[in-house]
């Protein structure tokens, strides 16, 4: 296996035990950057020297005897949302060329205290919206990644990097994994720092991460998952300890509901299918659940919130919005319309529709529901549906993308899981079961 | 000296120390409401066979040797927009006649928790807005006892109960208060739960007290601040030890910042010389400072929230507009109009208000300014103005008005002292030595 082909784990154990250096590792992600960014195009800032920089002082760092944090030498993809102070951060959009913060985002701090190497920055769509930047996917050029974190999915799909970080407001850390066949996991609202990050609509924007596996995801969480007072989503609460529940064995097999949820319609038939199929092979292990009318609403009220805090969080970009998409400026346009009252009764739905969930949790470790509508659409002048993600979006609630299906076409297609709010321990490790069920029952073919 | 003019830490101690029963303080209580509730009007809801009833159960846990609260035997008057199970809760409408919650708010609860007598239900204004309910200034009936806790404060003023339970979402603690001569005490936003109460503003709704000694006042804030977790304003954290704080000395006589504030120019002739004369009085422990320009804007700041906020609390109620004064249903209908851009716009300056407060609050220990325009106007059609309230409650910063002075009609005057956020204790540490120090200098004279 090649060294960039590593999970970042593996990597890590290899580093911490002297079988290779960070310095090494870079240098092999890099080489694998400069053979395929011409195709993938997932990069916004790339400096391949600060990059051998860091991975040469954390070599320094080691041999001098000092501890390693946790992703000691690893090579890690940021969204080009979140402040870098050595790279520029612009935020997806020309009005940003050139902006250089002077301070890193609370999860670049993090990171870099975990011991990571700060690669560079990845595409995001204009302003993390859906206008698409110039990333296109690693399996076939000709379709999109998903937006808005296309860069880290790609970058992670491609093996650029073992891991990346992204953000989802809607659809933006679920679709682009999905798309691109990594895991991709958005945690309960609230459980990573935004301090320093583009801000859309505080109610709904979300820090998430990929991997290549499962537990890869978790331990990048784990470094990120840090009480920040600055962000007013946050409560203080112990650090989680997702790769350890991730590996750990479930006390039963766990159970799945089934959930077709408000936009099924919108579903392909190949994804209806597989979906079909998949709950066929779980047996007794998944049962179909239903949800009522309310839930119907979700993406309306999703709307109301995310276009309402457009209006005010990109107040300074559409004071330029010659230079924004028509797109962005006819959203930002509809949600200087969003009265107070409308976007106040709507966040109150949350709590509403959370009572609801909570009702099929007491039964279901995890629902089991799409990714998206189907495999990533031809062209890159889109960035595909965020429907299957906007009501987990608005919930709340934790969700992951697992790669284990594929279209006719040949492109991955997520299966979707989410888990209760704060349970984010049990979701992943129902999402371990299902995953190595799977690969099991693959294996055995 | 008369039971019923005990402070309530004295009547504790008594109780507890077996000097007097419950049932006697109750009672006595009961008479002094008997004696002048007809000119004062402070109660919506009063049930004295109900009131001795508790009584007589908490003489009995103490005589059968079981532990007693720190409110054990204290008679308190409940705002009555907090919802109780045995006496009804009618918010001051008419659209709410007869209403009877089946639960306890959370206020309630933790006053039984405590020992306390839940005496009755006070006469709140109209949904705890301006409109008035029947209540008049106890030192003079001609007068308003001011709003929106009208009743709350009338009572304690009137020595029928120690201590009492409001609200204030723009200046309805600190207003009454200072019209009707006690101590009110507004903590920092978010300290107490208002679970079980009715919901105006949630960025502004802050729970707070009366008593006739800051002592009073700050023992009932210490059984009241407990972290509740269905309020969605609330931080974990520990119990505050108010009274023992306001007790205590402070390392230096503190130094209080005199500000006129952004509606000076609404104040009484006689409120700006009694406030020229005690900064005058406090030499160099007081200093006159002026906000900055961004002050300014609070008032309407605070409108933008408040109305945006009713136009959805109110909506049921709106419903029924024909059965509200003129005066809120124009408030609602403005609320109506409220973007959400601009509301959230809104809630945003209340941190960059807090950094210019924290400013003053490095040098000074408290800022002192006027409660109201003047002492309680004539009439009993409206409550008077909120305006040396707004920017506080806006704020979030605790505030405390104390009954240190008298207009030339012979009522009450307050002074308002304003702490830092969260740092209640060292407000009412301030308070307290400037109420002796004011006393002291009387007693020379």
């Amino acid at each position: 296996m090649e060294m960039q082909d590593l999970t970042a784990i593996e990597a890590a154990r290899r580093m911490r035990d002297g079988e290779m250096t960070a310095e090494e590792y870079t240098a092999a992600c890099l080489a694998r950057i400069e053979a395929t960014e011409a195709q993938v195009q997932a990069w916004a800032h790339l400096d391949s020297e600060h990059a051998l920089e860091q991975a040469r002082l954390l070599d320094q760092v080691r041999q001098a005897g000092e501890p390693c944090g946790p992703l000691h030498g690893v090579p890690v993809g940021i969204k080009d949302i979140f402040d870098t102070r050595v790279l520029p951060t612009e935020n997806g959009t020309a009005i940003d060329a050139g902006r250089q913060p002077d301070a890193d985002a609370r999860v670049v701090s993090l990171l870099r205290e975990a011991g990571a190497v700060i690669m560079g920055k990845t595409v995001t769509t204009e302003l993390a919206v859906y206008h698409p930047g110039k990333t296109r996917n690693p399996h076939n050029p000709d379709h999109t990644p998903g937006g808005s974190s296309s860069g880290s999915a790609a970058a992670v799909a491609a093996h650029m990097v073992p891991l990346s970080v992204g953000t989802q407001t809607n659809g933006s850390i679920v679709r682009p994994g999905a798309y691109c066949g990594v895991f991709g996991y958005k945690p309960t609202h609230g459980s990573i720092s935004r301090h320093g990050g583009l801000v859309q609509s505080p109610p709904l924007d979300t820090v998430g991460v990929y991997g290549n596996t499962l537990q890869d995801a978790a331990l990048l969480a784990d470094v990120l998952a840090v009480y920040d007072e600055r962000d007013p989503s946050m409560r203080p609460q112990a650090r989680p300890q997702l790769l350890q529940l991730c590996e750990s064995d479930p006390p039963l097999d766990p159970v799945f509901a089934f959930v077709k949820g408000p936009v099924w319609d919108q579903a392909e038939d190949e994804t209806k299918d597989a979906f079909a199929e998949l709950a066929d092979f779980l047996g007794d292990r998944c049962r179909e659940v239903t949800l009522p009318p309310p839930f119907d609403h979700a993406i309306a009220l999703h709307r109301t919130i995310m276009l309402g805090d457009f209006a005010k969080s990109f107040r300074r970009y559409y004071e330029k919005k010659d230079l924004l998409s028509d797109a962005l400026t006819a959203m930002i346009e509809e949600g200087q319309g969003v009265l107070a009252a409308d976007y106040n009764t709507a966040l109150d739905w949350v709590e509403v529709l959370n009572a609801g969930l909570d009702e099929i949790f007491e039964t279901a470790d995890a629902i089991l529901t799409p990714a998206a509508p189907g495999t990533a659409p031809q062209g890159l002048d889109a960035t595909g549906s965020p429907a299957f993600c906007t009501l987990w979006t608005l919930c709340g609630t934790p969700a992951v993308t697992l790669p284990l299906m594929q279209g006719e076409n040949g492109l991955p297609m997520g299966v979707q899981l989410v888990g209760r709010r704060r349970e984010d321990g049990r979701l992943l490790r129902s999402a371990r079961w299902l995953v190595e069920r799977v690969e099991n029952a693959e294996g055995n073919e």
